[in-house]
């Protein structure tokens, strides 16, 4: 990682990170509700999807405090989807970023209730913060759709589901594809758009960067499947050999290891080609997308 | 029942059914979690919620088809709240307006992904018919906020978690009407407040009608609670008793049924004596309130 790129990912998560205790720390009543969402929501996470929002906007000029909320509300949006990812009625994860999963903690109930109102509240911050900071209501409704669309039935939740059903089973490429682009490369998806949605843009900025963002969204799962087996306990917080231990449908699984990394690499490119017209001040999401493809967390 | 109301009810019953089967037939894949969710939400049902929202938009004279998308997105968060509610990890209920629940027929994972895609998917409906309607942005943000503020840590999950932590505790009748008043109440509130923003009201309009929508969300809790004493299995599709076998705390176990009945009289004659300066127009709403609170189911 180039030290100038590694000094700003860093400084751009702290601001999502303070973004994040500001809107979280609001929540007091009931206790277990909200201790239970903050476990999972604070000081957690590479942030990559709200970084991803406040990039996007970054090189259209867009003031920061406009996007924060939406990429909050992304990050929250994520929570839930990895709470409830974890329970025992669907991956039944014990460890998740190297700390107890929720339900573990909290027990099942108030996981999933964390997760409903991590949802709800994501919704919630998005419309509240459109009517505070007098955001124009056409971008703002815009990017509630996008987001709503993208965690869905043909989106997030539908990945899952279809995720689910593939368990122990042999699958198509097709459909792991299917799961690959709707369980995670979706809401990736979505923390571009929303920054487009949310800035200036051309009907060509939208083409380049929802380019880029399909590719680097289903990049992100394959390195995901390749770190399930090529990586470190101790770097990524979770167990190794999940995966091939559940059976799970993967790309190494499905094409081999050397064929899923060429891809991954070939993703990459195609993505930061996309980049080109905005020179210097897409530097960031160059570099964003090359880290994504080695991160060994 | 009078025999106009009678009417008029049903005919609202069918109105709504009509748009919750057209909204949700458009979904189609993953055909388990479509059916999932159309098992859980179609012929479901009284439409209490939802028929708030269109009757007190039909007052001010707003058009159906623009409270419609809002009333159904209500019906849908209402049904997933049902969905998780009867989890085994919740109440872990076998039966649900006279069918088995979801989860005994789609299993665990499913039926938390259904209620999870039934949630995402009410915020895509208001969106998104927000956009094609070209409804009043500004009126739209505002019920959307209005429901996403209702149904999270505030609203209807902070109520459940209240009322999972007070089982088998014994608590005070403040706790209780926390219990009622977010986790049933504000829901309904939100459908009357809905039909209020998407309106041209004023602000005398707003604390009328709201404090009819609290009066009515408590009444309507209230005769629950009731109900499970003196109900009946087939007419309300349920078990009877379960909150006594449960050790639930009701408005009967802690405060009397007499005076519980005295209560939920109360309230539905505050209820409609708020309706006052509508006149004829409100006939509805207020044979609606007497209905609730003689309900059979």
């Amino acid at each position: 990682m180039n030290k100038d790129f590694s000094k700003e990912l860093e400084e751009k998560k702290v601001l999502v990170d303070n973004a994040i205790n500001y809107y979280f720390s609001k929540y007091t009543f009931p206790k277990e509700l909200c201790d239970s969402m903050r476990y999972s929501i604070i000081d957690s996470g590479k942030r990559i999807r709200p970084i991803l929002t406040i990039s996007t906007a970054e090189i259209f000029g867009t003031p920061i405090d406009v996007v924060m909320p939406f990429a909050v509300a992304i990050e929250a949006i994520h929570t839930y989807t990895l709470i409830h990812d974890d329970l025992p009625a669907m991956d039944n994860d014990d460890f998740r970023r190297g700390k107890p999963t929720n339900h573990k903690v909290f027990g099942e109930a108030i996981a999933i209730l964390a997760g409903d109102a991590m949802l709800t509240e994501a919704f919630h911050i998005m419309t509240e913060e459109t009517i505070n900071k007098k955001i124009p209501l056409k971008k703002a409704i815009l990017a509630i759709n996008e987001i709503a669309k993208r965690c869905g039935v043909n989106g997030v939740v539908g990945g899952q589901v279809v995720d689910i059903l593939s368990e122990n089973k042999k699958i198509d490429f097709t459909t792991l594809e299917y799961i690959h682009t709707h369980k995670t490369g979706a809401l990736i998806l979505a923390s571009i758009k929303v920054g487009l949605y949310l800035s200036k843009t051309t009907k060509r900025d939208f083409k380049n960067l929802t380019k880029y963002g399909e590719c680097i969204g289903l990049a992100f799962q394959i390195m995901d499947d390749i770190l399930d087996i090529e990586g470190d306990f101790n770097k990524l917080g979770k167990k190794i050999g999940a995966d091939e231990a559940k059976n799970k449908n993967t790309y190494p699984s499905l094409i081999g290891l050397a064929r899923s990394k060429e891809i991954l690499n070939e993703l990459t490119n195609t993505a930061i080609s996309k980049l080109k017209p905005y020179g210097e001040k897409a530097n960031f999401l160059k570099n964003f997308a090359l880290y994504l493809s080695s991160r060994q967390s």
